[in-house]
């Protein structure tokens, strides 16, 4: 009944934030997961702070909070150099990957092996690795709190009953 | 491990917006409940806007939101008449009872059997009818909705699994 | 040019935070007043907490700041003794006076002179005691402002330059 | 009593949504002006937002809206290509100059000539080209309407009654 695929891995050439991590490395952890782009207005005055308002509100063993830097447009202005600044000023210290490019494609590997429609996507990876929810745009804080409320009364609930699927 | 008391009922002397009915009634839903007064500040700007949200977001067969009036000042402004006004102008239309007050005890019936600090007071109840939250003062969307997300995932699971307390 | 003529005295059966007042003795101040009923929505959530701005940025002896308390619906629900727990208890303190009914008639005395079309309605008086604008519902805090900012720099230049009209 | 300073001119290398302009162009309208850095929280989430409501509030001829970016760090991050993203993103669509920098100075020679603190600061000159308000930070939108209908009101002032300075 529930999707049983993996979240697909995550292609990053550079992490701010954070050593290098795998979405494996977050197993047993509900990951709470945002692409987007620091210059879309929608990713900087909702999607991320309302990521940031997660990290505040659940603790970081339960819950993973991670940002994924899929740049599609305007790449010279949105580079490393660039994030860094942006992270920085706006105080977001929670794990940041930048979605890798090859040659010649504008939209990084990441977001096509998502096939994201663009910025800010959410992500919901429950804590066995499975994709859960992908919405494109923002939540409400309500909905978002249900779903992840869900997935932690699930990871719970697994440990308790030691159900597998 | 889980609060296994029974929410106490509530002694409603009426009932706006619904035939009358009791906890008894909404088991197989959780229940989102706000103690509350038309003329408390936290009340009206805060508490009950998110009810609507609330009541917006999730199906009625899932969720029940209800109201309780529990009017421990300011009795001759606040009652029945003034609150069906209240309702009818804020366009309220989940269920809200009046909590009964006996003769000379300023508080009502309900309140002291919650033994409530004031309002506005979140009462959160499981789909087997037990106070699984109660919260003087108004949570955060994101903190009510994982609250909320959570006791639905469980009112799932026992019915996949049978899981009986 | 201007609108010359002075705005329609206030008829009002009972004052509260304040004694008895007119606009007469408001001459020499900028008047900031919302016509408004204690269970309207836009009233209660927005006109009102506007008025608490304008009252908490300017000075008294400039800008004065009151409310007429216009009933025309709900009459038994918004009586003085509900106005006056309703002001208690959002902390509200600047001068609110009661539109005064006449037997038969729903609508208050003032509210019929000034030909309301219901609540909220602004009302900007200038140091002059003319009606300077009347709008029904509130305005953007910016257009407030600079409509204020208009007269109280016009009452200062009346003062330097002694223009009369 | 007023202060007749002439705002400095600023020194632009730069001009985007605008043919070049000077403050001295401007004659005959009220100015409200923002320094900003693009990757500064408060001016992106705040003093940028008032400034767009400003432009939809008043008729271009009396009001001119104009930015400027001061970049005083993060220069790389922060160069005419990342703005003029920024801009196109936001639908920023007001003038907005970049403030010239010399070799081997961080801060740029607008910025100097203002003794800016940082950044978001507003600038509020008349209709005569002279500086009233320079305020690091953000004003509310109340004060900062009613500094804005003054300087209006003082316009249209000196042009019925040919008052000169």
């Amino acid at each position: 009944m529930t999707n049983t695929h993996l979240a697909p891995p995550w292609q990053v050439s550079r992490w701010f934030n954070s050593a290098p991590l795998t979405l494996a490395d977050l197993r047993g952890q509900v990951v709470v997961a945002h692409a987007f782009q620091m210059l879309c207005p929608g990713c900087a005055m909702q999607a991320l702070p309302q990521m940031q308002r997660v990290r505040q509100l659940f603790p970081e063993q339960r819950v993973a909070v991670i940002g994924l830097h899929t740049v599609f447009e305007h790449h010279q202005a949105q580079g490393p150099l660039a994030l860094e600044a942006f992270l920085h000023e706006y105080r977001y210290n929670f794990p940041v990957g930048v979605d890798q490019h090859v040659d010649g494609d504008p939209l990084p590997l990441t977001m096509r092996a998502y096939a994201m429609q663009g910025t800010p996507t959410l992500m919901l990876i429950d804590a066995k690795g499975r994709l859960r929810e992908q919405h494109f745009g923002v939540l409400d804080d309500i909905t978002l709190g249900a779903m992840l409320g869900g997935l932690l009364r699930e990871m719970d609930e697994a440990e308790l009953h030691g159900v597998t699927d």
